[in-house]
Order: C-alpha cells, then sequence, then structure tokens
C-alpha cells in the first residue's frame, strides 16, 4: 500500500474554497493509500504569534477534518509538534542544504520582490522543515496543489544531498499534482480567501450561512434573462453540487432564462446543508468531545513517532550524532 | 549559585593553543559555579561530515576534558545532540528572529566577504542555534572568548523579541569575557592552530611530544647570544609553566645570554610533561573505559534535559504547540 503524506495549515473557520480545493481531495485519499495528515503547528508559528489563539486554531481544524470524514481507524493523524524530531531533522539538513536553493524558493522570492519588511528566519527555512515533514516518514506520494509543486522538489534536492554525503537514506518522494480545481470564487467574485473577506463557511449554523449564500454579489439582471453560467457566482458554487447531468440541465436553464438569482442561492443553500449535514452535526457533536479529540491525535503521534524514531535513529547513527 | 554555560567545539587532538585558551578555564569555573558543559556535535556537522569521524571527535574530547579535570560530579557534562529539544527552540525562535539579526553575525559576514562557495544554511542560521544553547538552561554567565561575544548579544536579541511577543520567559544571560590571553604561537611562530599544522598536543605521547617541541623553529642565535623573551618562541611557551618570580629570572637570564635554545625547549618538554603527568595518565586510563564516558554523558544528558524540558514546557505552552 502507498503512504500518501499530507499537512494541513490551521487557519480558521472552512470555507467551500479549503473544501473544494483540498480537504474533501484529503478524505477522498484515504480510500488510495495509508494516509499520514498532521496539522502544521510549528509552520503556523511564521504567522500566528498568539499562543491561545494557535491552540484553538489547531483544535478546530482537527474537527473540521474529523467531522468530514477522516477517520482515524485508517488515517494517522497528528500535530506536526508532536513529532518534535522533526525540527532535529531540520537542523541536520540545514548543514547540507546550499543558501542558494532556499534563495530560490518561491515564497522567499515572493517576500523579497514585496519588500516584506523583517522577514524571519523562519519564513528563509521554512522549505528545510517542509522537506523534513515529507522525508520524515519516507511516503511514495505528496499530493499537492500546482503552487506547492516546490516544496515536494526541494525535499528531493535536500534528500539527494543527504543521501550523497551520508549513503542511501531517503528514498524519493513523488509528487502528486491535483487535478486542477477552477478556481473557487467567493461572495464579491474573486478567489475565495478569508483575507478577502468573501468566504462561505462549511460550518457557519444556517442562518449565518444563509446570510453568507444571499450576500453574493450578482448583477441587476431580472428572472427571465438568460446568463452566463462561466461568470454567474452563485451557479458557478452551486455546480460543484450538481452531478454531470444536473449541471448540464442547470446551464441550459440559465441560459434560456427564467432562473432567478435567489432560486440559484436557495438552491445552493439547500445543496450545502444537504452535503454537508453529516459532517455539520458531527462537527457540533466533536464540540464537546474535546477527549476524543486529543486521543485522536495522541494515537496519531504514537504511530507518527515510531515511524519518526526508525529514521532518526538511521540519521543519527550515520551523522555520528549517536556514540 | 550561578549558573554557568559553555560549549565545546570537537576539533581533534587538544593543543596547549586550546588548553591555555579555553580548557583550562573550564576546569577552574568548575569552582565558580553551577556549570553546564556540552560537546557541540550538531554545531560540528556544519563542518564535519562523516559520522564515524564525529563520533570519534566527539568521544575524543570528552575523554580530554575529563582527563583534564571536568569533575562529573560537580559539573553537568553531556552532548549537545542529547538535548534534541534544542532544535525545537531553535525552529520556535527562528519564528521571530528577522533575518537582518543573522545577516550581521560575523561568522556569516565573513563567509560573504571571502565569497565562501555554496554556504550552507546551517552556517546561516547557526547563531538562531547557539542562542538556544545559552537560553535553553537560563544561565547567569556566559564565559565567552572577545570573539565571540556576538553569539551572547545575538542570544540576548532573540530573548528579547521572544519576551516581547510571548511574555516574560527567557532572562538576559551575560556575558563572561576571558581574560586577554596572549595568542599562542605554534611552533612556526604563527598562531597555534590545526589547520598550521604548527601544534603542540597535550596528550602526544612523550617522544612524539619530544619532537613536536624540537621543531619550534628558532633562530641562529647560539648559547652565549643575549635573545629577546618576546619573540622567542620556546620562551613564550615555557613561561605559562612557571610561576611569576620563575619567570623574572628565566627572561633576565634570557636577556643576558647564555641560554641556548634547546636548553629551553628541554625545559618546556620536562615542564609540559610534569603539568600534564596526571591529565596524561587519566587520559591514557580513559581510553580502556568508554563505557564510564558514556555513563558520565548519561547522566549529563538526565541533567540537562531536567531543565531543558522545564524550559520547554513554558515555551510550547506560550506559543500554543501543546493543546
Amino acid at each position: 500500500m502507498k503512504r500518501i503524506l499530507s499537512g494541513m495549515q490551521p487557519s480558521g473557520k472552512p470555507h467551500l474554497g479549503n473544501y473544494l480545493g483540498a480537504m474533501r481531495q484529503h478524505v477522498a485519499m484515504q480510500e488510495q493509500g495509508e494516509c499520514y495528515y498532521f496539522v502544521a503547528n510549528y509552520h503556523a508559528l511564521t504567522t500566528v504569534r498568539d499562543g491561545a489563539r494557535l491552540k484553538s486554531l489547531t483544535l478546530e481544524l482537527v474537527m473540521d477534518y474529523l467531522a468530514l470524514g477522516i477517520d482515524p481507524t485508517k488515517t494517522t493523524f497528528f500535530l506536526q509538534s508532536d513529532v518534535p524530531s522533526l525540527t532535529e531533522l531540520t537542523w541536520i539538513f540545514s548543514t547540507i542544504t546550499p543558501m542558494g536553493l532556499l534563495e530560490r524558493a518561491h515564497a522567499w522570492k515572493d517576500a523579497q520582490a514585496k519588500k516584506k519588511k523583517d522577514p524571519t528566519a523562519g519564513l528563509f527555512i521554512y522549505p528545510v522543515l517542509m522537506a523534513c515533514d515529507i522525508l520524515m516518514y519516507k511516503p511514495n506520494l505528496v499530493p499537492v496543489g500546482k503552487d506547492q509543486k516546490q516544496h515536494v522538489e526541494i525535499a528531493r534536492d535536500i534528500a539527494s544531498y543527504f543521501n550523497n554525503t551520508y549513503g542511501d537514506t531517503f528514498p524519493m518522494p513523488e509528487p502528486v499534482i491535483h487535478e486542477e480545481t477552477a478556481v473557487v470564487p467567493g461572495t464579491d467574485g474573486q478567489k475565495m480567501s478569508k483575507s478577502y473577506g468573501n468566504t462561505i463557511e462549511i460550518f457557519a449554523p444556517a442562518d449565518e450561512l444563509k446570510k453568507q449564500i444571499f450576500s453574493i454579489k450578482t448583477d441587476s439582471a431580472g428572472v427571465d434573462d438568460p446568463k452566463d453560467p462561466n461568470t454567474c457566482i452563485p451557479f458557478l458554487l452551486l455546480k460543484h453540487f450538481l452531478n454531470k447531468e444536473e449541471g448540464k440541465e442547470a446551464e441550459l436553464r440559465l441560459q434560456t432564462g427564467g432562473v432567478g438569482y435567489a432560486e440559484l442561492k436557495k438552491n445552493l443553500f439547500e445543496k450545502m446543508l444537504a452535503h454537508f449535514a453529516e459532517a455539520r452535526d458531527k462537527r457540533l457533536e466533536l464540540e464537546k468531545k474535546k477527549d476524543y479529540c486529543v486521543g485522536v491525535l495522541e494515537e496519531g503521534k504514537r504511530r507518527a513517532n515510531a515511524l519518526a524514531q526508525a529514521t532518526m535513529e538511521e540519521v543519527r547513527e550515520k551523522t555520528g550524532l549517536t556514540l
């Protein structure tokens, strides 16, 4: 069975963009291999500098994923910080990683291009930690979005440096690039993103969810006017909850005229409630079961460290850190 | 009692320059406080990329120090890599350390100035690990050579960043600058250094030691010629093994004439054998007692981790890494 590795950054209430872009794939991939999923709370430190907030973001992400169907009997689900030897490997890797490799990393080049004020050393060296996130567990496949492909390439480079210096240790992980998901538009038509304040949150209470959906920007076209399915935001979102046939039919009706925005929004609202019904119930239930969530992470910690310990024993022996 | 913290980089057979410049102070400081001394094997990875060699360098340094009088009942003597949470703290600190601070570090500026080919990320971020080496144990005093003063300054800066971000956690460590030790000349008159191949090794077998001492470069002055005590290498080395009175007397005789180089060298050889007699015996004995050395490090590991664990619990709680 293939070992699949992926990390999730805790970043607040999950929205449709998160779900369609990554979360749903994470859930689905559980059927395709032995999954190791971690909450990237070490990475989150580069942006979240408030302990209480990081704790709550972390726990919420755990509940979100468990509610959406991460199955801890199949999947090893754990906190990055519960495998602290990742940071030991980060140091070891940093001693064989040329500066040039990190200077060429996209996120760093962006920060330089935007003349980001006072970037931190963490922002600079995080690709090394990310290489450890991957290599530590010696996975076969690393599913990533197109924009994260470089992380796997850097991990492969670092694995090569290590193997060349200390002998074969790390197999080359293969990136699996996600099927292109069309950009999910937010309520204002821009890409859906917390930073734009245009999100539709999958676990928002029903009345709040309705409000978010009904705030989707539309033009002044009347019910009878034909509408373009490629630019009609409520339709672009609704489409994800229709099967192929339903999608085609709805597209045709939209182009013909006779479908109003209110109907589309109502439809989207109902489809979302139905699609997430089970997850929404489970999410509410988990709120009252923090102990259960912590228990899942404990078990994940145990399993992740079993792999990490084997890797680190090998690395410490080869580098000479163990006498 | 003051807590004193210092690290030693494993770098091969100890010579007079090492002893007079640092080792003897390490031994003496045991009377002045509660000492935490570690073998900096994580740091050594930036230059030693051969596991077997690092292991042997590490063990040799441990034997050297134990032979010279490190007393494990007083001093916590341990391997840096036996406190892996140092690297976790390194990651955490890196997320609050501005790049500019590291770009201003002497070692990095030197590497840049010398256009060192392919410097590694480890060379760049090692001041962060060094700050952890210090701050982890919340020491009062950090004895350093003048050229290492910046390490303590960087540690103080990072402590301030952390305290300002997450609340008071790290007390400010105070650097204690070593009394200026005059540069110890090697057998060729340059600064004594392994890289110049001009060392006099304190634990070399007697015949080898004699050879090294008798290879000290001298001019063609005869026995009766007056000699300058400030430039006569055998005398500059011998002086360290004379008390004030003996030193003055010897200086006078040298300036008057009648003392030949061979006599000075023979004198140095005998003084060294006498001064290091006990240490040299113990060093040979320890060669046969690897288990004892490992036991000392085990005990050091236990004590160092007791402090480190307390610090890390506080740090993980404040940063929100623990749920």
